[in-house]
């Protein structure tokens, strides 16, 4: 799309000359491919969708000055972000992410290769999730926000919070408290760059990779319980006890923070963050899940601890409450 | 839920001091009531559905200052606003409403009240059009975003827009102009509040109620082309033409505005107002709908234009161009 009176580049074209058609139209030209189950896609009143099994369906938001900062973010890191948090629910339910719709409330002035390029994270994220992006909405608005809402596919039982039973063994697939790591990293202005191994965090903060796969490979294998680790490890475990009316009791060897998590709290002088983060810095999208105790862990799933009978439900590594941090909450 | 320190009303009690947990959780109580086809609701990482047939997936947004203003909305109203845009392009895919998932965005500071009135509002206007709230997230933001997403089911083809035939009937199921006469009220602060017609033009821009039955019944009747005029019956009917490659000739005549919408414009003082808000008008969520001419039109349809096969694709008033409003559009 062409603006008249724009020069060789469009890169301060802003959304508001673009117009809404042409907008819509440039971003819907990025959605181009469409898995066979997409019967109709972007640019019709709604999509069209064969879908031979129970629909699971999460939705969630991100917010720039909250979620994300433009100075830290690229447009297609924030895409990533998005699409990433939105199809890691749905492994989280032992479904298979098949299709994403996004909704972009922006001010006038946001440059429109903005936009193409988060649609363009949007769409790489979904094509890694084997998912895709089958429509939208954009609006104005003060600041950046973006919902996304993931729909999956599901063939077998799907795997709740609550169903986690005494005895079973707790486990992770993915690593926690990578980004918060990668977020502390940027706050303290260190931003890793020399150090390839602190700047792999900071990529998992901006743009985090789940392993979609794992949700359904759990729940094949027999996984009584899972959640997505949104919110952080404890927090997000606590969820799961209390859903289930157990206690979940972390080991906190199994959870001792690797190379890179230590090298970071080194690095911004406390060393003891590190174990703060893996227990409870959000935004990581490894998958919780319990099984039966004579269930071979499926990989990559690692044993991080056991449930337990206890009239009070919740959480403890070691065997004792642990008082640390507690995890991303929003409003304070 | 009660809050330490609170008084006996807990009006001023803003969405932080509640805190995201008790917020959610006293947002979930209002969407109890799930229909059969709901295996999991809100909760967990995301719902899960039996849907039969195919799946439609749609997005919408609703910004505060931008589509809202609370002094002239309840947050009832903005519920069933937000629903009604969400669950209408449902029906205008031919498709019947099963499900919403809504995520707000809000000022730590807004009055929890506000949120579980926005809550009913949303189940309200689902359990009116048979679906239900089935999921959602919560988030700051600086100002009031609100998107929600729509799941129909579909067990016949999916009418599009660009299925429309030359002499084809043009059909509208519901009034345009309704919404756009609402807010010239609103806005003139002339309110309507004395006369029970310029209430009910009001109400239809703060609330609308669309029929969401009437795309189902279209779409069993044959119609060939279908589209939910939220941007404008000009706009909307353009973008059924250029889909279609045809021209959409309409009959002032079968539009012209009624007493309700008249008395409004001579209320404001502008009695040419009334056809520019029928034709240019958006937010009325009426059905403009294509049929075959042999097929008698489904009730509550009404014949207001004839599709002509014509090179250049566009919208016609009595065979010429229309030159007034142009129906919304973002940015500007």
């Amino acid at each position: 799309v062409r603006v008249e009176g724009a020069g060789d580049s469009d890169s301060e074209i802003t959304v508001a000359a673009l117009g809404e058609d042409a907008l819509v139209g440039s971003v819907i030209a990025r959605y181009a491919a469409s898995p066979s189950g997409v019967l109709v896609g972007p640019g019709d009143d709604a999509a069209v969708l064969e879908m031979p099994g129970r629909v699971v369906i999460s939705t969630d938001t991100l917010v720039e000055g909250y979620d994300f900062l433009r100075k830290w973010s690229t447009a297609h890191d924030v895409g990533v972000k998005t699409a990433a948090q939105n199809l890691a629910d749905i492994a989280a339910m032992g479904a298979t992410p098949v299709a994403l719709v996004v909704s972009v409330a922006t001010p006038a002035e946001l440059p429109a290769t903005w936009a193409r390029e988060l649609a363009d994270g949007l769409a790489d994220e979904c094509a890694r999730a084997g998912a895709a992006v089958v429509g939208g909405d954009v609006s104005q608005a003060t600041e950046i926000v973006i919902t996304a809402t993931a729909l999956g596919l599901l063939t077998g039982p799907a795997v709740l919070r609550g169903g986690a039973r005494p005895k079973d063994v707790v486990a992770l697939a993915g690593a926690t408290g990578f980004s918060a790591a990668g977020l502390a990293l940027l706050r303290a202005e260190t931003g890793g760059a020399g150090r390839a191994v602190l700047a792999r965090l900071v990529r998992a903060h901006l743009a985090p990779r789940p392993g979609y796969s794992d949700g359904p490979v759990a729940a094949a294998a027999g996984a009584t319980a899972m959640i997505d680790t949104s919110d952080g490890l404890l927090r997000d475990a606590r969820r799961v006890a209390k859903a289930s009316e157990v206690v979940l009791d972390l080991d906190s060897l199994a959870l001792a923070p690797g190379e890179d998590l230590r090298a970071a709290a080194t690095a911004l002088g406390s060393p003891a963050a590190a174990m703060d983060w893996v227990l409870s810095g959000g935004e990581d999208h490894a998958l919780l899940a319990c099984f039966p105790l004579e269930v071979p862990l499926p990989a990559p799933f690692r044993r991080i601890g056991l449930v337990r009978a206890d009239p009070e439900a919740g959480v403890l590594v070691d065997g004792r409450p642990y008082h640390g941090a507690e995890g991303w909450q929003h409003f304070r």
